[in-house]
């Protein structure tokens, strides 16, 4: 198990492989995006994609699931407090393959409670093809193992 | 419809009525989110939260229901840039109603396309008691109705 002591800032990692179907996409948004672009593939040919595309909210759910099957495995997590700067950088398409790189890019103890640490981490979300679709700053929360020490 | 030209700084809304059920938890968790706080109501009585709770990536996406059939109706948007500050502040529980309140808290004209308006908006996702348990800036693009006047 890894705990906060074992974490570093510039650890990077790449994982996951997430294949985008049609029928998801078209399932996720009925339920949670129901936008035309997202439910009706006649009716996205006519938008600005072109073409039918996910829910972004879709593309970062899909993403939580690589993270979950990933790194979260073999983590003494606490749960997020949050993300930063979350962008849809391009649409995901029907038949993409989805992976995730990502950075640590600050870490501290919790001020009001030392048995807790925090980590932020950069993610991107990519395709096949190395596109990036999606990007954030994911503010993780990690416990310490040895909370007495500095 | 609504244009760029019709919202100003400050303009607040408050809509939408999301009823969250244990069986819809499980179900978006189990595709997404398989933590067992998420998905296991007897391993979420033994985890920090005490009872199962929706995956926040599933909170988000109700909330973005809630959008789609309320305020984005009406208004000539153009999709999201993305979503800065997202905070998870209180778990949603099933047997929850939610709801929002958004208010406008900046707006401008694209330098690179003057057809585009750019809205932020600040929004909340509260249950039924009030209780906020969602917030996030969200990067809106809409239409100019007279995209040649400044």
């Amino acid at each position: 198990m890894q705990y906060y002591e074992d974490i570093e800032v510039g650890d990077t990692a790449e994982f996951g492989e997430y294949h985008v179907t049609k029928e998801e996409i078209v399932d996720f948004a009925e339920r949670y995006d129901p936008q035309p672009f997202h439910t009706d593939e006649e009716a996205a040919e006519d938008s600005a994609f072109g073409e039918l595309v996910a829910s972004g909210w879709h593309t970062a759910s899909m993403c939580m699931r690589m993270l979950v099957d990933g790194p979260l495995q073999e983590r003494a997590g606490m749960g997020a407090r949050g993300v930063d700067e979350l962008r849809w950088k391009q649409p995901v398409r029907p038949g993409d393959t989805l992976s995730i790189r990502s950075e640590v890019i600050d870490k501290r103890v919790s001020e009001s409670d030392p048995k807790r640490g925090y980590v932020d981490s950069f993610l991107e979300g990519r395709t096949q093809d190395g596109d990036v679709v999606i990007s954030w700053i994911g503010l993780g929360m990690i416990e310490r193992r040895n909370p007495g020490e500095e």
